[in-house]
């Protein structure tokens, strides 16, 4: 669950009038019972405490609840959590690579080499790091739709964004905490957040990214694993070791096999409220055009890291992104193929709208939502190739040339009347790319550009006037040269003036790239403009199922993941693999297997630390596990506790067949992947003689104060 | 690929005159070209010499090719081979089931405990157990095609089974070897395969079950496997160990990714010659039906199972077959789900039947095989339902009431006009088998025909005769209590007295269940009669089918398996799965990994005598590999060997994946799994403490004479 782009936060939605039942606990007779493809993201303000009771015996008190949410922190990009009494943050090796590069000397990559803090006085302080923890949620959804008047639908959004915005400036300036709107259901609701921000972190521990990400992208996403993924911090006050109210003690015994468990952190994003008509397009345009980009950038990167080492170096990482992207991708798209998860998802969709058809209020209000969706994907799905080659997409400079011209002329229009990237703070996000990126290589230039016009040229009509422009009668690699070499617009003054020239500037020049772009950019804004207006029909008629939902099955079904805390409940279980049983748990004897197998190669090596103290390795020690909890990216970091709300494991990842979850939640063979508590303890004992760190998470002796 | 019934030897087709093709090397320009689908299981009369030149840059000489044949062997039920100077005979452990068990002493059982000879004065004599060594093989086609001058199909078979057994019986005279005539392509051509006979076979070295199948059923026809599937047996002659000419000296580094290997055995059966309708019948009608028969058995020996420890014992070896044979079918029902397998196998169908279209004579001879097959397939679907529930297999003694007024009545009739089990032989086998049985568990009986009745209830039609009268409106529980109760036939003397008395005993018996046999046979005869004849149909047009494959490809498609001696190339390779990648070896650290990761519970637990010595093994020697080898049930045991004809590796599975190329060779996750020849002499030096065998294996030192 490596780095998935989480767009959560800036969920466009469109402002209607939708009843909203008060917060609180669920009643079993409210609403409709539990439906078990919604998963279990559930919200504190709406944990599902009959259902828990039915299912496991578990009673959760509203102290239990409290306890949690306040031991749970959100990084920027990831979920943590207290663990000590002295502040210690724990969380997943891949969620602090910056800190962790940042805080390295310049002889050394703790990256690399992994780190451990001696002594306090040895923690790194990581720059630009904070943690958010959640003090209380207020519902807002009436002060937002009673500030949306407008009729126009972009005028709607912008009136529902600045309304969001004067809720969290005026939350802000009375409490003194970080606030921010959450929404739920597509925009079906609305709940203001507020968090109390720590922003002293220090690095405490990392291990070799070796042994954190063991197994590297073939391992990505799939279990049996054997990953350390694992970072601790801790949160400072006034120079001192914060020491939190509220933090998960560490259990003795770790993951047991059957236990109930609970996952609390920030799930980013899924897709379960789509319609079937959604899911068609996803499947049937959108997923197969991505994967297909994903190759042609992935070979065009391959390519040019054959030229040198230090080109290899330079592109690892964006290989890196884009070989996760392509296997979540394959993962979801792979769940969209599955017919029995489709037919799953027309059985809900049948019986939703029958819920809606029911009721002439509620068929009246959002009975043509689901059609309309559909007709707007059918045609949004006969503009998609278009739609998908009309754009500056092809290399940076390219970009830089389409984008100069447009953020000059959208700047002209009225905010609702914008493409949907220049509307709001865009605009000017973009100007700044423009002119702040650096110099590309231009080698890549040209390879990109290439590869992305014959790409074009397979999938556009020969007669096709986009295309036509571009080449002008060249083949995709001469075309390409030509424009990158005879830009200026790789020198980002060159692009500054243009930008800052505004219209005159833009027909004044000459630039091979601008005057092309001045005559192909009428022909992408058409497209963009109509795809941009079925787009906004989807939102619109999304938020009517969002509201619709409400009304038909109450507050039982938790909302889709908006990058906001949840607490989702879970069994420690394996599961049909393979043609056999993958177990609960792996050990440090399957570290030491899989890196045998493969002859110790790179992405299985085992680090020289690892090597050198195997011996001391009780190898049978458990590593990590799987769970039924329902996570997706974003919730990596999370802590695991059981009922006791102790710490017994450390969410990393989802196995390949959680992929489809986004969907549709399954508990068959999906699973939630974590370190065991024990494993954690395990390698800094015997492997990082950190008997310091390891007896402050066991809460062993007192920690002395600096 | 644990003993899967192999029916390959009693298969049933019709005589129709074919050409055949002159044996030896095949020509680069004759016939098609090597059709992938197809596999690999290669014939010694035709190697495929040019195609391994093509495509590895490997010459296979005439003496090398000698030589491999030569020492290879093969068991009754298995294949084997000599792997030293001093007559050694390397198998597969559960291959040799029958023997270990027979010469365990009274006070020990050497299939749990494992037994190694620690000199040769210890190796102990496997009763009734032999090997056979091809000799020499010799194209028959044309002596059986002669004598068969019939019209009518049954006629047809008996002519050419006695041809077979004629040619047989004087190949054994003249020569005083054991003769065999094996058939190709369902029956499109025939070969005489003359064998030497080792029968002195003395048991060795065999491992624990524990460690032999470790992982058990759960990973039973898996991969990662961590099993040492091994026995080593030893030919005698005289009493003192054979030296035979030929054998496969052991290699020094074992089996190497990448490297091209050889699989020298017996594959038992395939499908590849199978038409697409004769594929869809199995998938829509046949596997769903013996699945759940399966499961409905499994119940009720579960249920049984739960009575007392020995029950549980004495049905576990049942439940075990059971279970092996519902993952097989399992696997290959999901083969005919995979659209794109059955894509692959319309796609060959057309272009075959091109060919044959394209050649008047050929159409004339074979077109209509296709659709007569799939008419008759379709037919047969709509009899199945009553196929399948009218027969007398609800239980033991059900089955013996209905089978002795069956073979009372069908002696009578001319073998042609018979019901096809009891053609030829069957007859006398039926009366020795209701004769011959012991009196079963009465308890078992009932619930077996009590769910053997409920399931039946299920698929027929309330008003259906067959049933009813069993019925006789009571419930299946109650039905099957009464007759079981009232039946004397458990005893073997009743049951013998009722066949050997004939006509009248059957007529005058009031056994309840010959009552009832007497009143729904006839009813089950003319369902069976007339299945009976659309099997004879697609027999027959199976074989045309099987001739026109020849003449549309030549010889370079290597014929169905029939537990003949194969030779089939392939690469060591692991493969995708799982999200992630299978590694081409497993090692010991994983044997030692699984067995932690699942506690250590039984099917994964580590014997005593290996948790002892664990110290001493290289945790990290290969174990277990996988290779792209073609290979099916039948092949266990077979040697791995590399060009040198040095042994790399000990065939024992299959993985998950492999199991639909019954139907269609695959190699992108299909493998065969093998134990690693350096796995072998690390189980055998470091836990057995067996340096007298390794050494032997390894050719280290001179063998002491006895």
């Amino acid at each position: 669950m490596r780095s998935i782009v989480l767009r959560t936060m800036s969920v466009i939605v469109l402002g209607l009038a939708a009843t909203r039942a008060a917060s609180g606990q669920v009643s079993p007779n409210q609403g409709a019972k539990y439906i078990k493809e919604f998963g279990t993201m559930w919200t504190f303000e709406a944990p599902p405490l009959e259902y828990w009771k039915t299912r496991y015996g578990f009673t959760a008190t509203q102290e239990w609840l409290d306890n949690v949410r306040l031991a749970s922190v959100r990084l920027p990009n990831c979920s943590a959590s207290f663990v000590s009494s002295q502040g210690l943050v724990m969380t997943n090796h891949h969620c602090a690579r910056t800190c962790i590069t940042a805080v390295s000397p310049p002889d050394s990559n703790f990256q690399e080499l992994g780190f451990v803090a001696a002594t306090q006085q040895d923690e790194r302080k990581c720059p630009d790091l904070y943690v958010d923890q959640l003090q209380s949620i207020e519902d807002v959804t009436g002060r937002i739709r009673g500030a949306v008047t407008a009729t126009v639908p972009a005028k709607q959004v912008a009136q529902r964004d600045s309304a969001i915005k004067a809720i969290q400036a005026s939350c802000g300036r009375e409490t003194g905490l970080t606030c921010q709107v959450i929404s739920y259901y597509q925009g079906g609701a609305y709940s203001l957040y507020r968090f109390k921000r720590y922003n002293d972190l220090r690095l405490v521990m990392a291990p070799e990214e070796a042994i954190s990400f063991f197994g590297g992208d073939p391992d990505n996403f799939t279990y049996p694993r054997y990953d350390l993924d694992l970072t601790l911090l801790r949160v400072y006050e006034n120079d001192r070791p914060f020491q939190p109210k509220n933090y998960f003690k560490w259990s003795a015994e770790g993951a047991k096999e059957g236990e109930l468990i609970f996952v609390t952190g920030n799930p980013g994003s899924t897709g379960r409220l789509l319609t079937v008509a959604q899911m068609e397009y996803l499947r049937d345009v959108q997923y197969p055009a991505q994967l297909a980009a994903y190759d042609r950038q992935l070979g065009v990167l391959r390519e040019l890291s054959k030229r040198d080492e230090m080109t290899r170096r330079r592109l690892e990482n964006q290989i890196f992104g884009l070989e996760n992207s392509k296997k979540a991708v394959t993962g979801f798209f792979a769940g969209l193929q599955d017919s029995a998860i489709m037919a799953r998802k027309r059985a809900f969709e049948r019986d939703f709208r029958r819920r809606v058809s029911a009721d002439p209020k509620l068929l009246a209000r959002y009975g043509n939502a689901w059609t309309a969706i559909a007709t707007a994907q059918k045609q949004l799905a006969t503009l998609s190739t278009r739609v998908r080659w009309y754009t500056f997409t092809g290399s940076q400079l390219f970009n830089a040339a389409g984008s100069a011209l447009r953020v000059v002329q959208q700047a002209k229009l009225a905010d609702s009347l914008r493409l949907p990237p220049f509307r709001g703070d865009g605009l000017e996000q973009i100007r700044n790319m423009i002119t702040g990126s650096p110099a590309p290589d231009l080698e890549s230039e040209k390879l990109l550009l290439a590869a992305w016009l014959t790409s074009a040229k397979k999938e556009l009509p020969a007669t096709d006037p986009f295309l036509s422009a571009i080449l002008a009668g060249r083949s995709p690699e001469v075309a390409a040269e030509a424009l990158i070499n005879g830009t200026k617009l790789a020198d980002p003054a060159a692009r500054k003036a243009l930008v800052d020239g505004g219209t005159q500037a833009i027909a004044a020049s000459d630039d091979p790239l601008v005057v092309l772009a001045r005559k192909i950019e009428p022909l992408s804004r058409d497209v963009q403009m109509r795809a941009a207006r079925l787009t906004d029909v989807i939102s619109a008629k999304a938020e009517l199922v969002g509201q619709a939902i409400y009304a038909a099955y109450g507050k039982t079904l938790p909302p889709d993941a908006t990058f906001s805390l949840r607490i989702s409940d879970g069994v420690v279980q394996g599961f049909p693999m393979n043609g056999t049983i993958a177990p609960y748990k792996t050990s440090f004897y399957g570290l030491f297997a899989r890196s045998a197998e493969f002859d110790d190669k790179a992405p299985f090596r085992i680090p020289e630390r690892w090597q050198r103290h195997a011996d001391r390795i009780t190898m049978g020690a458990p590593l990590n596990f799987v769970s039924t909890n329902d996570i997706i990216g974003g919730n990596s970091g999370s802590p695991v506790i059981n009922q006791n709300a102790e710490v017994v494991g450390l969410i990393f990842d989802g196995n390949i067949q959680q992929l489809p979850n986004r969907f549709i939640y399954t508990d068959e063979d999906a699973r939630a992947v974590s370190v065991h508590s024990r494993g954690i303890v395990e390698g800094l004992r015997s492997v990082y003689e950190a008997g310091r760190i390891a007896d402050e998470l066991e809460g062993r002796v007192p920690v002395s104060q600096p």
